[in-house]
Formats: C-alpha cells, sequence, structure tokens
C-alpha cells in the first residue's frame, strides 16, 4: 500500500476524492488548513471525515491568509446569497481566495516529500464549480509539471509526483454518488461558506445551491440541515 | 512606480534582489516568513533590511512547516559544519526543506493578486548556491507558468505575473559587488543557519561558506561577526 496526501477540507468533493483514494488502496494523509475561513465547522467536517475513512494521520495546519484577505472567505467581504446557478460559474467569485489552492498543494508537496510519497488527491472539479482559475485542469498539470522540478524527484530522478484530480471532469451528482458508492457519510461534511448562528447549512450561497443541485440530480437526500 | 512583492529572507541574496527591484523603481512590498526556522535572527535582520531600503509594508507571516519537518532547518537533524566549497552544491544538502520555496512564492502570488501586483522578486541563485532543486531557472520557469494558470489573471487576461530572478546566474561576489553599489548595509544582513548563543555566525555552514567566500572574492569586508 503507498502513501498517498489527501487534500481534505471537509466537503462532498474532498470527502469524496479521498474515499476515491482509499478505494485504490493508497494509506491517506489527510492534510487540512485553518487559513483564516469564517467559521471553524469545516475544520471540525474535516476532522469527522479523516477519522470515518480512516486516515493513516490528519495534520491540520495553520495559515495566515486573513493577514493576505482579498477574499469573502478572508477578508470583511459579504458571501453572495441566492446566485443563480446559470450566473454559478461564470466569472470569478468574491469568495476566490488568491493562490489558495497553490499554497495548500504547495504544502502537500512538501508532506508527501518528507512522507516519500508521491501521489497527491486533491478533489478539484472544474464543471460543477464556483468558477475558481486554480481548479481547471490546465492549472493542476501545470503544478504538478512545477512540482517535479521544486523538489528532490526532478534532481534525482527517482520518484514523480502526481497530483490526482478524479473529479475534475465529473458533475456534482457523479461525485455525490461516487461518493455514496465508496461509503462517504455525507452528514459528516460540511459545504456551507457562511452557516447560521445555530449551526444550520444558509442554503442560499453558491456552495449550499451546488451541493443541493448535485444530491437532486444523484436523486439522493440531503441530510445536512438547511436554514432555508 | 509599479508595486513588487519582494521575498525577503534578510540574506545577501534576498536584500539584493530587494535593492535591484528599488532601483528598478518598483514599490516593494517585503514578505519574510517565520516557518520554524532554527532561530530568530534572519528575522531581525530581514525587519532592517525592509527598514532600510524602504518596504512599502512588510508582512511576516507563519507557517507551520515544524510540523511537516523533513529539514535541518525545521527538525531535529544536525547542520552539516566544515564543508568544502567543491562539496556545497553538490547533491542536495539536509538543509533543504522540502517545497520551502514553493510555499514562499505561492503566498508572494496570493499576495500580490491581493495588491495588484504583477511582479514578484525572488533571490534565487543557482550558481553559488547550496544545491537546492527550487532555486534552478527551470524550477522558477515552471512556477510563473503555473501562476499565470491559477490567478485571475490567467482567466481574465487583463494582466500576467512575472516572477523575477536577477540573480539566478550570478556568483556570489557579483551578487555582493551588486548589492554593495546599490546601498545595500550588508552589516544588516544575516545568512548563518545555526548562530552562537553569543550571536555570532558560526562561520562553517554551507551558508557562511558561501557567503565568506563571496565577499573575498568580491575584495570587500565582510562586517559579521564571525565564531571560527
Amino acid at each position: 500500500m503507498k502513501p498517498a496526501v489527501v487534500l481534505l477540507s471537509g466537503g462532498v468533493d474532498s470527502s469524496t476524492a479521498f474515499a476515491i483514494a482509499r478505494s485504490q488502496d493508497y494509506v491517506s494523509y489527510a492534510l487540512s488548513f485553518a487559513y483564516g475561513q469564517r467559521h471553524s465547522r469545516e475544520l471540525d467536517a474535516a476532522r469527522r471525515v479523516a477519522a470515518a475513512l480512516g486516515a493513516k494521520k490528519h495534520l491540520i495546519l495553520t495559515l495566515d491568509l486573513q493577514r493576505i484577505g482579498g477574499s469573502a472567505l478572508t477578508a470583511d467581504i459579504a458571501v453572495p446569497k441566492g446566485r443563480g446557478l446559470e450566473e454559478i460559474g461564470t466569472g470569478i467569485p468574491v469568495t476566490y481566495v488568491p493562490a489558495r489552492n497553490t499554497i495548500f498543494l504547495a504544502h502537500a508537496l512538501a508532506w508527501a516529500e518528507v512522507l516519500g510519497a508521491e501521489d497527491v488527491f486533491f478533489g478539484a472539479n472544474a464543471l460543477d464549480y464556483s468558477g475558481y482559475p486554480d481548479c481547471r485542469p490546465e492549472y493542476v498539470e501545470a503544478f504538478e509539471r512545477m512540482a517535479n522540478l521544486a523538489t528532490k524527484a526532478g534532481v534525482e530522478g527517482k520518484s514523480r509526483f502526481t497530483v490526482h484530480t478524479p473529479l475534475i471532469r465529473m458533475t456534482k451528482a457523479e461525485i455525490i454518488r461516487t461518493g455514496h458508492a465508496l461509503g462517504v457519510d455525507f452528514s459528516l461534511t460540511w459545504s456551507c461558506y457562511e452557516p447560521t448562528p445555530d449551526g444550520r447549512a444558509c442554503g442560499s450561497c453558491d456552495s449550499c445551491a451546488l451541493r443541493r443541485k448535485g444530491f437532486a440530480e444523484a436523486g439522493l437526500a440531503d441530510p445536512l440541515p438547511y436554514a432555508a
């Protein structure tokens, strides 16, 4: 069994990517970040998912992204609500966090190199997604190429990093069906950008809208409580 | 005057890269990291250099790299001493910190995007250097290519990131002469990986060895106190 670093936010996509890594017999090292996001609900979800899917280790690293700001998730900018599905994914929304996935993948690369792992799993999705530039296949390919020049692997030629993005061309419904088939308990996951004070998902941010569409199209019940 | 993010460790190379950015009329936003390195001496140096060279702002971000480990600079691994100059730069030494420059540049990219800056200055050097894979020109080119796909720039096509590495093909002596000519006060800088308890440079780690060789070849006096 080979080791892999799995980026885990605690949402539907990264939890399903984790389950796929497990189904391919990787020993998973889950990696999450306290990066100044609006709430700790998603880190609680990441902890529960890592435990439920049997992570060998779960590292939650702290990042200072609030001091860089520039996003509705890390600065005092309102999270958009009630956008239609046709609007989501056209243009880059204010919830985009500059270079976030590059920072996350760079840490995954560091940990992989220390662990002697050649594989990183990243639940990026470029179909039912929020229009973030760092979720597109061409970005992931460029990261992988850079990663193999950045590290010992690229100099010594003994190993080669692969960034696996098994969801990148799936619809949200396909992701949910896949996760469900692989035993992901979606009641443990979290997607909402801005939960209500009593702990329910808002139901109307882009992330809630995409999740609800996915469950509806997959014909499965979403176990999360929604405010509206 | 255009804004630029300058990676600043407080050493000879990054301080000279900063002075070059200043000489090209960039307004510099200096970026340093408390990443779990062995001593805070280099961050004190970075603060002094940022002030002396007139940084518009200096951000020192905290990173959890000690929890990833894997290097003599971030884990309990001895720093090599007394290696000859012919030995330094052949092979990757234990002071290599996995994916460190990728993590640093990813944060520089994030800050640049928030600032509306298109330029990042990075004092990498691939001639009189420590053999780190993430200092080579092919790595920097791959990072730049990835950066332009990772961000709004790559989607909206209105801007383009450039990672400037003005020192990459200079010898250490050329770097020191250049910095000197541009007004860098090298007494403010710091290079040693493992200073003595009384605050002197050890004189025998790879970083001290390269610095001393550079000053000797440049025909300039190194203002730092050395233990040996």
